[in-house]
């Protein structure tokens, strides 16, 4: 066997334990972890500068050290994260739709963790933290495999996280890093059938796009989001204005941050201008379609690509369309299915709007930046899946659970 | 494009419009369908007449000739099958969890289709309506691949159906067959991503595993059942003979039926004459480990496959375990994760067995043979589950939808 295979049995059989395990023990195991992080501020700390040096060494963009650097305010935050997820009620144990057949049956769908589940990363070590926390909540083992430039600071957060759990009675194996940061274990991960029982991808597109593809074991796609907004001919343009800038300006670099503006022909000459002076203040960058390049003189042109890209960045394209169905078919043929908006003061548009466009989240008059599991009443969220199998949209503990059905009876017979 | 992806295409285009339809025009289009299928009845016998002789001519296996044939009997019996589809509630348009969160936003979740649905299947043309039917009602399209041995009778099937659903207003892609009845489709599906959102297959181990290492489509794993029944030192005797000769030889082709009989040490001498008296009816060979084989010395020994083998016949393999650990470390190694049963008059061992074993349907004092969409409450099934993401246990309508939120706003921005 391998190193990850060894891991890979390890966790499993860490999995079986913790899956009859019960709420007043994992919450224990998460009330250590919250505990240790804030008493091992400096350990980690002193991790984190060795990622950060090397990374300022290497020439990591600015927005990535960012993303990388842990402060004492930070890892505080990450511990006020843990002790939300003890907050939460537990999933596990729920029986739904229990009740006693005509046979005399008894029978209920029971709520079960899915076992054994992988989290593939980049430079975030936070996620670390909350991936585990969110996992070990619901009854689930993790093999988390991070990036290579936020190692050290993984390293120190898991160490910490098993001996924690362990502290509380629980096997350390539910928690483990994977320790080969190249692709080869990438590629490994793809390929644990009988392991891991559900696979999850967070980083960029190619990425996700490669794990997709490869993966051998169950995975739920995450996080890439083409999302668009269109202003309808009876928007109140004001508000339209509002939302377009926030859901372009507000956070540009996350996913459900919008790419595309789409505005009725119509009400394009009086709209546009109103956007962008609100736009400018991010100094936007607007990439328009012939029509709307009529209005918008300054702007640079789009290509047929702008349309299908998450620019992940102040940069927003912009198409006139003749109405609903023209702005519907547009979606429908670039959205990555993450979250879409129209913004109108028709009752039939709003309607067609929520009833035809296939995404995770459909908002009528409101920004997409609000697909998120705290938002939506989940609580912490794990990620936000952009496929239809098994969790759609914000995914929290609940989207981290399995059913079993368990029947009691008195010796029938078929 | 490929026929296939012409073909695709065009069921993706009649989802989008059936994703909308309601159920009145659902159910009428499913009432259409079995009136065809009554007034069709000679065509559809001729057609199933050509199969039939064909199959002969190819030395098929009286069982699987049985699959094959259609009666009027049957036809009627696919009818009625549709019929009852009408009768059950559609799960499309339900919300849940609607309600307004803090900042005014309401928020619900709404269940919507998949959209278009692959089936692989091998020689029951009755699966070609079942399936075509729950899919309708669920509103998703289907893309049916059935065996080439069953050809002639899936095509009639289809072309009523086709010509059923286009009277009732909706489009006649929301069915379509597969012409080429190769191995080739089989793989083209696999690879249709974009367009199927589901592939379920439907047929032996071979070919369930062949879809699952190879789709890059969604797929859920159905119907490989290596059940077990375990009889514990305090199970009431009688009882368990009964639970094992019926999990056993009621239908031993079915996916729930039991392969292995796992039976305390204590009890062994007691039980296994008793077992093999019933057994005996229906000339049951039973495949003994070395100590079970002392107490039955007339059977055959067991080998190390027949652990793990899904015999499907009147065959039972049988092992006798020092207690209720051992059986769930049997269990745990061997089960595919179907159904499994415990005979037990102890409360924590039953308890213990609900809790532990890891399966689609976990029984105390019952017969596996219960897992069944119909049994289960589901109304009809289109398949059991074995695996754990999306559905799990027998699938109805509802496992064949995904859920969307909608969310309705006044002007929010975050």
């Amino acid at each position: 066997m391998t190193q990850l295979e060894i891991q890979g049995h390890a966790a499993k059989t860490a999995a079986r334990a913790l899956a009859t395990a019960g709420t007043t023990q994992k919450n224990a195991a998460l009330a250590a972890i919250s505990a240790s992080l804030r008493a091992n501020t400096d350990k980690i700390l002193a991790a984190n500068a060795k990622d950060m040096n090397a990374a300022r060494a290497g020439d990591m963009r600015e927005s990535l050290l960012d993303r990388l650097e842990l402060t004492a305010e930070r890892i505080e935050g990450i511990a006020v994260g843990v002790d939300e997820i003890i907050a939460l009620p537990d999933p596990i144990g729920h029986v739904e739709n229990y009740s006693t057949r005509p046979n005399g049956l008894q029978i209920g769908r029971r709520r079960v963790p899915l076992g054994v589940i992988a989290f593939i990363y980049e430079a975030r070590p936070n996620v670390t933290v909350d991936a585990a926390a969110l996992c070990l909540k619901s009854g689930n083992a993790v093999i988390l495999r991070g990036g290579k430039e936020a190692f050290n600071s993984n390293l120190v957060f898991v160490e910490l996280m098993r001996e924690a759990v362990a502290s509380a009675g629980l096997s350390a194996d539910v928690i483990s890093l994977v320790m080969d940061t190249t692709r080869n274990s990438v590629n490994e991960i793809l390929n644990l059938t009988g392991i891991v029982d559900l696979l999850i991808p967070r980083g960029g597109a190619g990425l996700i796009n490669h794990v997709c593809e490869n993966a051998k074991v169950p995975v739920v796609q995450t996080g890439v989001g083409n999302c668009h907004v269109y202003v309808e001919k009876t928007a109140d343009l004001k508000m339209a204005a509002d939302i377009i800038f926030n859901a372009k300006c507000s956070r540009p670099s996350v996913c459900n941050a919008a790419e595309t503006l789409l505005v009725d022909r119509e009400i394009a000459a009086e709209f546009l201008p109103m956007a962008k002076a609100l736009l400018d203040a991010k100094n936007t960058e607007l990439r328009c379609c012939d029509e709307s390049h009529k209005i918008l003189t300054g702007a640079k042109t789009a290509t047929e690509e702008d349309w299908a890209t998450e620019f992940g960045d102040y940069i927003l394209a912009v198409k006139c369309v003749g109405g609903l169905d023209e702005a519907l078919e547009h979606i429908a043929k670039y959205t990555t299915g993450h979250s879409e908006a129209i913004v109108t003061e028709s009752y039939t548009a709003s309607q067609r709007f929520l009833d035809e466009v296939d995404a995770a989240a459909v908002y009528v008059n409101a920004s997409t930046r609000f697909t998120d599991g705290g938002v939506f009443g989940l609580g912490a969220e794990i990620g936000i899946s952009t496929q239809k199998m098994h969790a759609r949209g914000p995914m929290g503990l609940e989207q981290l659970t399995s059913g079993k059905y368990i029947i009691l009876g008195s010796g029938q017979v078929r």
